[in-house]
């Protein structure tokens, strides 16, 4: 592995250029990419080259440089996330033909909810979630669901870090928290109502795969509109998925990822 | 950008391992990803090392290893794939709904046409497609689409290679495709029965995004269950999809990828 003089290898600053581009920089010049990357301009403008000539990044006509369809293709068809979505969007979509809000699908991912999957009404309510973006664990009722699952060892390192504040009512107290986590071990599922944005309540399940949760099934409604089916309307469709996830034909085992 | 001695970069190497994993092969060892890759032991070790240590592979406590969540997120958060499948998925549901067998997305991209999104039903016929998987752009009805709809130049270059067959009705015959295509111009969409399985049937229309044909949406159907009503059940979801991509708040179009 090639270092620069900063030590960085050709992977690290690989990883700061595809860093750079998110649902509000989907296409960037090859020095903002540099510049957001904190890469010399030189250096940014060589592996935006290279990585256009690979096909990971493609370049338009002005010389915008996106991500491109090769890379989403190597990430996605042998990654276990597709299997996971694959079992779990039709459940997800009859939960949405109920909820008529936003329906997603989160995972433990170090100490953040990675989201899979969402679906959402035209008209449905605010949510700040996003495919592929992340919410604290501590904040997001799938992340709750994920932490009140967590290895001792993880939970009590994330307790004893500082809880960020996204909104008025995110728990920040570490013994409420700890309160919060056994309710929704007690009840089976996590409602944050007011924890992400005020205007709205995350409601979210636990998803096994042979008996680990694996993942949290959730939808987010808005704030007044909380509803005691909910809850039973995802616990039935988290049955459907740990059927379809428990099927003789899937070999693989989705892998929690938690920071240790 | 660092050379090995057979003067291949480390991102040459690196595409060279992701390609290693798909739908088969989700999570493989060390010395299998570096066979697979052609790469040398020590080098595909030391690699797959390094991707560990990134998070763009993990690897689980039996040392396999396999695309990692970060991968997956940093191809998909900023991915155009994931807008035009946001875009197209409601309107993909309600076909889904009324097709009950296979309801797909695909881009061109190179001479394939790579498949972004798939719906299922459990009891659906044969369908060889998969989410990230790609089919010749002159065999599957949405390739046909694609084709039909391709600069003259590529078109040509297509027309001029030999035509791998996949099923008996597959088209390799230039003078037939080139009849093909003008079908599919003439009618607005593009029908291949047997074409990629003798079993099933390919009916897919073009997308547009502002005038360009960006994607190719398309059901998949058992041999003998066509239907005249699908062509226009995918034109109404095609001009819904169409409406998504031209909302104002999309300022990003689709790249169209033919190999030139």
């Amino acid at each position: 592995m090639a270092n620069s003089q900063t030590g960085d290898s050709v992977i690290d600053r690989l990883v700061r250029v595809l860093a750079t581009f998110d649902s509000e920089h989907t296409e960037q010049s090859p020095s903002d990419i540099a510049r957001r990357a904190g890469l010399p301009l030189s250096t940014g403008h060589r592996l935006v080259g290279d990585l256009v000539e690979s096909g990971l990044l493609e370049r338009d006509e002005d010389g915008q440089a996106r991500v491109g369809m090769r890379l989403w293709e190597l990430a996605t068809r042998g990654s276990l996330a597709l299997g996971l979505r694959q079992a779990a969007l039709p459940a997800m979509e009859r939960v949405q033909a109920l909820v008529r809000q936003h329906t997603q699908l989160g995972v433990a991912d170090g100490d953040q909810v990675l989201f899979l999957e969402r679906l959402s009404h035209p008209q449905a309510g605010a949510n700040i979630t996003r495919i592929a973006g992340r919410l604290p664990l501590h904040a997001s009722s799938s992340g709750l669901v994920l932490l009140a699952a967590a290895p001792p060892a993880v939970l009590e390192r994330i307790l004893a870090a500082p809880l960020e504040r996204l909104a008025p009512e995110t728990i920040t107290d570490p013994a409420a928290l700890r309160r919060k986590l056994a309710e929704v071990r007690r009840l089976g599922h996590a409602i944050a109502p007011g924890s992400i944005e005020a205007v709205s309540t995350g409601i979210a399940v636990p998803l096994r795969d042979r008996g680990v949760v694996v993942a949290a099934l959730g939808v987010v409604l808005p704030r007044g509109e909380e509803d005691d089916r909910v809850a039973t309307i995802l616990r039935a469709a988290a049955g459907e998925i740990e059927a379809a996830l428990a099927a003789p034909s899937r070999s693989s085992t989705i892998l929690v990822t938690f920071k240790s």
